[in-house]
């Protein structure tokens, strides 16, 4: 049995993805286990011997491989925070957060991780305008004009807590997780997401719903993937 | 029925303090549900009319809420952090934080309730002694001689980022989650837990046992209901 571990697209679209790979009649067998907001693909085979098993195993996994691609941040029991924890302690670099809508939830998932400290100096919970300031310095004249829910404003966060905190990556996350808070322009799910490297700055707005818990669970699990993605690319160049 | 929710005391203890107040053979119940690391106490009366079974379970309410006092923290679906925002709201208060081994976790909790950016101004998670310093002003020779985690530190980081948010009251957290890190004098599950008011700034050592996860959750458990008893005295003074 393999298991891999999947964030991103939603189960219709792993299911389209994986269409044809499973071949029950042949003893191959494919499921997708939802919890969200990541899900798990399960793919087994029966066969007379173990052997046949695994070769019928084999060449279905790279095929759930290359089709999902970086989708895939895991294997097995493996976590997403565990894979973070290894990807900056091999690579040798350094983290700080500033978090809005998210309160704390992305500082919560790294520091879960027994060693975190190796690799994560410090987070900024910036929940009001003034500690975006001060904390992060991110100009009053810049909240006020784009709004504390902006690209710049999250790039801004980004840059100012890696200056800050001295780390080699800053990740930052603003947006309006709700009920309250929407406007036409922006409303509850409206997210953006920056991350401050040494070989630049990339900003993301994203659109989420569901509620609070969700929109937050989500806008985590969004920044955290972000933060993987970025690793295991600058890992492999 | 009648649900209360309650924190502090283990689940003997619980008992033992309860004791005599089931009857069963009149029809008064009494059960325990412990949800690390909390607990629910159930009451129920079966009487032949509700009127019976209203007068049955009054008195043994009455008793379990003199016997625990301050150990409840809420009534029925009420969670200990809507209880702490109400408390909040009403007094007109605002809070900031500064966590190292929750990593998050309290500010998190805090920011789970919409509506929160009324009283919550902002969280730092500083896991590093330079964050410690930088954002929290605590002094680098406090650090070194008494330790991250120690009383000093943690009254030094609450009343820290009282003073850098302007902050009416504010929390800190200092300890060692584990599994690495301790030693002799400070063993795995030493917190330093700090509360800054406007009246005064207490300060208490707490020894927790468990896993990382398990000491980290009730480290963030105990520090709300710090906060929770501080502002119901504080509110009904």
């Amino acid at each position: 049995m393999e298991r891999l571990n999947v964030f991103g697209p939603c189960e219709a679209e792993v299911d389209e993805m994986l269409s044809g790979i499973a071949q029950p009649d042949q003893g191959l067998y494919l499921g997708i286990c939802v919890t969200f907001p990541w899900m798990r693909i399960t793919l087994r085979a029966e066969a007379e011997s173990d052997e046949k098993a695994a070769a019928l195993l084999a060449p279905a996994v790279r095929l759930v491989e290359d089709r999902l691609g970086e989708y895939i941040f895991s294997r097995g029991e493996t976590s997403i925070d565990e894979i973070i924890a290894g990807l900056f302690i091999r690579q040798g670099l350094t983290l700080a957060l500033a978090e809005s809508c998210t309160g704390g939830m992305i500082a919560q998932r790294i520091t879960s991780i027994s060693g975190s400290s190796r690799y994560f100096l410090e987070g900024a919970v910036t929940y009001s305008n003034a500690a975006k300031s001060r904390q992060l310095g991110v100009g009053a004249a810049l909240l006020e004009e784009k709004g504390a829910v902006s690209s710049e404003v999250a790039s801004a966060m980004a840059k100012g807590v890696r200056q800050a905190a001295g780390s080699d990556l800053g990740l930052a996350v603003t947006g309006i997780a709700g009920p309250d808070g929407g406007t036409d322009d922006k409303p509850v799910g409206t997210v953006f997401i920056s991350l401050a490297a040494p070989d630049g700055c990339w900003t993301k707005r994203f659109q989420f719903s569901g509620s609070r818990d969700e929109i937050r669970t989500i806008t985590a699990w969004t920044a955290l993937d972000w933060l993987r993605r970025y690793l295991a690319r600058r890992g492999a160049a």
